[in-house]
């Protein structure tokens, strides 16, 4: 597994203890606890599948003894009516994981989806898809990994990994070269500074001071094909900031490397997922 | 608050530790700890706010010295524009707590303003909407407490709390009549009864067999008037499956009690909020 | 297992951090690693066992490979002497297992002896005894499911699952039928309400307001008689406060429906079980 | 506080987390969130009161402008009537602790009183009253603490601050001696030594080997005080097992110096006191 | 395993939470899932091994298919070049693990080695080495116990197992004599009593009023001797402060029974180990 | 404060649950509940500080209205003798809090002291001091903060946030220029790729597949100074591997960027600090 298996094994268990507070009333009290059964996932959409270890895992984590077959992995593209995983074990251990299992893939499969959707978009330019921190509370490791497996990157993961200079930051330093001559003797090698900058003026300056990535931040795609001339290549350049389906292509097309796009991981629409328990 | 600040606590600790491994490596090396200031989260749409308590808490969490002042409480309309809260305290702690704050009122006004879109399309006929156990891990408490501040109702809580007949549980126990009656000598007097059909005669036996509530499973509005004239009162009964903006109306003036909608809470568009650091 | 895994691991792991700062300072220097044994949990007292899953649990969260049988299921009828399971694992693992798993058998098999011994009692009559939320911090799945073992019913989960009307919320509503009113209008189709009455006239006033479930608070078995022909099955009636051994079997021929008994949880009689490493 | 303020608000926590799924339906729907209340923690009961701290804490972690007054502290004595505690807070946050801050000083003044209880009938020998590791998991030093308020002594903590031979440790070893032996070359110098015995064979045989302590297993009070004439000060003598309210002064006055009693922790009666909210 | 299991697993969950965010991105994107690989971790020392238990398991909590052989158990003497264990499963997994596991296993082996040279410092004498409760957060549990492993003793493990006077509480009962004599009369049967001394009269006192151990604070060797023959047998004597290595033999040939030393577990020095993949 | 405090509080509690299982057997019983006292922390040796908002925070977890004054902030150089911190509050709480808060300040100015130590060694030359991931479970926020407070700086947090490529990597990959390549065309724009070379063929690959930063592995001084004239700016280049107090200026005067030593926060001598409770 690709994810953190401590993590993915925290947040099912999260999700089952909200679900279960001591037992399930309707399947303790009429599935005999013996009777077995198959049960088969099945996708009601066509686009990218996510999360198919972790579904299984919710399984797992009730009862050991649950076997599986996953038909369709991480990143692999899906048909309504594709089989997507099987499961075997226990009919009451099926009933009560469904609802958690079916909430996590149909989750990461719609961040996968949109994520594969806006990458094709911008196929054949220079531009990549990116998400950013807008993930919700406690789901940004599975969110992040949603949008890599849909074939987009990811952004900075926190605000420990990497430097992003927003206005305030740059008012309590003095200026843009000021403050990334500051940030540079404290922080480590590893660790690139961004600038979000508003017009060419700004990016002229974080250009000059050296900044890693420039973010144009709600630049017109005109206005970005100006920023790509004058940086040509001494800095990667970051699209961010009401960019819409229809703008996209346009805003790709401006020469930007990166364009972030916060509704992949604040505004899912969850991939339509069955789960049939087989007769 | 109306939410158990206990889970209110522990979900903003939650993500605060992702997003911050060990530093604000931007704002703790170019910040200075002592500058103070103010800031506003201000409505960029139109809708019905929910987390503002939440909001403000993100920032108390992490310095209990920050002043606020909520104008737009939680469950009130907000025009694009409106100052939503204000908050008081060190420049570095607002920015650290920027994007949770924003990532958690976001989410849940979203939630509520679509839970406030469905109410108004149903409103003056019987029906009322409910969310479903399709929920975010981890986040089913705050976003069932959108719901109803949006001014929707909530669905049973877990599987714990109330008791769902599907087909397996109806196999199982050999029949709607049968399974109903051994759930009723084994669950506590707090705990109702739905069971899922998908036709006149299975609502029938549900009926005969005293359901408190009967789930129309993805019926037509036509086949669920005439259930709403067969029932006459004797169940509760709940339009489930399949429904659409289009299609809720229609829905609704069949008479049923109740329809659920598991977008609310699984395909969240985030509401549009701004926080600004006055200069 | 019928209670939720995560929760019984969770609480073992916790008994077990209690139990053990680092090592036992007994066993890990005396108990050659590597020595084999067999053991057994043999009943001191006759009643009903709860609790053997959990007990067997314990071991094999100390070392997975540890075996086990158990011969008498939760629910169970155990006479002294009687062996109720058998494990089979080191030595050493088996005596720091000891004292958490008897600590935790012991107490839920003598919840589900006492919750037996007074569903005994009203044996015949048209009440059975329910549990209520007067439960030990942390152990409330247990406990309830402990009760729930032994034939008795389980109340409301907690406060937020069902609705339970007291003076303060009937004064603050304005009295009952505002109360009920208001409370109908604002929560799900899954909730029940139950209103809490010292006398005929709020019984009457209940009724007239549709509660769904009526407690008759520290009534004499005559005046609940009285209720129950007025009330003539329009509502669940719930007998609280008061009730012994000895005025139990009288109450339950009142005719009331539900009779609540907070020490089934809060004042618990471990049941007599010990446990035998073979030699 | 005497217990670990950590521990305290943990175990809250978790009550609270029990008992409220998101929200108070009644309370949340009911009682105007700006209601100011009071209430009073009435005795119904005589005995020894513990838990006044952690009751209050209860309702400070919900809010922290809750203001109280411990009119009898831990380890007083309180008579049916008296005023234990006055707390000054919204209603609706007294409301939502109640149970929760019951369920806890009840359990505990439980404990403390059966602690005094047994502790006055031994006044006058040389004998104290310990409690033992049979405590409820998650509890234990909630339950310890009582015992010590009550006026009882606390045996070992747990498996690592204190050896404890029983008949599969000196099988192990080779015999009472060589068990000893062997464990003094490799505990600590704080740790002390008790060993089990059954009989004044096994008894001398611990006092050659310099056991700091041996448990009387199972005797007759008359083979205790043959016990404690051998012995003669040479070490300290717990009485242990099969040890009533009705033997325990007899035991005491054998002459031997601690007796452990389970039931002081694994069976307790909860201490009869009630919330009340002024109107 | 001696450690407890249950703690073993939080602290490597721990550490691997903190060592992956949500993947690795070197070896997630460039090694084969599917790739299976074997390692050794290899000694570059000479030292008492000590973790090999716990480094094992950080690879089968990310995996349990991964398999091992134990060729240095715990407590073993290395020698640069040794095998201490090998490992087969999936290289990814390997490698993900590495980190974490040579960090637990270095520190463990760490201290372990020292707490045997010195234990080997005082051979002959009647001196014992023993820890303190300078230890690091959350790694008491495995430091103790690599202390042991090295063949030193466990000084008290916290707070609550046994009593040490200080100067304030000393002070505050009015004395030696006082604080132990109201001490006695609460704590229980199994914990000890440790005064600290600077002087030959605080001794004196220490011993009239029967303390269990008498720490010797800061004294020379000559006045140790002294204070060896004073005590003559009558209490524990330790010695504590300011001993080097240097000092270290003529302080446990004055006789005293105990030399605690603090750098044992807050000074470690991590123990050099390798793990090489094999190609 | 700059750490995360959610993280700073979590790690603290921890260490107090650790000390205090339930009470402090000392204190509890001998210190008067009601008794204030005050406390200075004292610098025991000179070097550069570290920890001073932890060490406050932790009697203030114990007890909010523990008030302080600190005289020596984070980074500050202190001499034998200087007052670093001073406090004022129950003498109870100040003595329960001694030894985790000494524990905390000790370790992270130890990493302080020691960072700014070789930070000084190699001044002059174009060279910095980096951490490493060795570091103790649970403990990496706070010493990669000490290194960071110590004037070194941090290498990458975790296996999340920048590549490293390992044989085990280029070999998996087919070569240094592959696995650059591949991981460029996954990875997102934030997130540097560091190599590991052991040779200058290696080092000249890497610089032509356009690594960010390539570690000079075990290299001697004089072939760094070569690597340092090939590479001539196109790449950072640390130095890493066997180097030594005596070796270090050497290294740092070959020209390399960065010097990170695993020492740093794997091998902490502990800063010696005392708390003073004044009489």
């Amino acid at each position: 597994m690709i994810l953190n298996k401590i993590y993915v094994d925290n947040i099912i268990k999260t999700a089952l203890l909200e679900d279960i507070n001591y037992c399930d009333v309707t399947t303790d009290h009429l599935i005999p606890a013996e009777q077995d059964g198959t049960a088969r996932f099945v996708s009601k959409a066509d686009g990218i599948v996510c999360g198919t270890e972790i579904a299984v895992r919710v399984f797992q984590i009730l009862d050991e003894n649950v076997s599986f077959e996953i038909l369709k992995k991480d990143g692999e593209e899906v048909k309504k009516g594709d089989v997507i995983l099987t499961l075997k074990g226990k009919t009451a251990v099926l009933l009560k994981g469904e609802r958690t299992a079916l909430n996590l893939i149909q989750h990461m499969s719609g961040i996968s989806t949109a994520a594969n959707k806006y990458a094709k978009i911008v196929e054949g330019t220079n531009a990549s898809i990116a998400d950013t921190r807008k993930t919700l509370p406690g789901l940004r490791p599975l969110q992040k990994y949603a949008v890599m497996t849909g074939g987009a990157k990811n952004h900075r993961y926190n605000l420990s990994d990497a430097a992003m200079l927003k206005d305030n930051h740059i008012d309590a330093a003095g200026g843009i070269t000021n403050a990334i001559t500051k940030l540079r003797s404290k922080i480590g090698h590893m660790t690139k500074i961004e600038v979000e900058t508003r017009n060419l003026d700004e990016l002229q300056e974080a250009l000059n001071a050296k900044a890693d990535i420039i973010m144009l931040d709600n630049m017109s795609p005109e206005l970005m094909k100006k920023a790509v001339e004058i940086t040509n290549g001494r800095a990667i350049l970051e699209a961010s900031g009401g960019i819409t389906d229809e703008t996209l292509r346009a805003v790709a097309e401006s020469g930007v490397d990166i364009i972030s796009v916060g509704a992949l991981t604040h505004s899912v629409k969850a991939f339509d997922i069955s789960m049939y328990i087989d007769k």
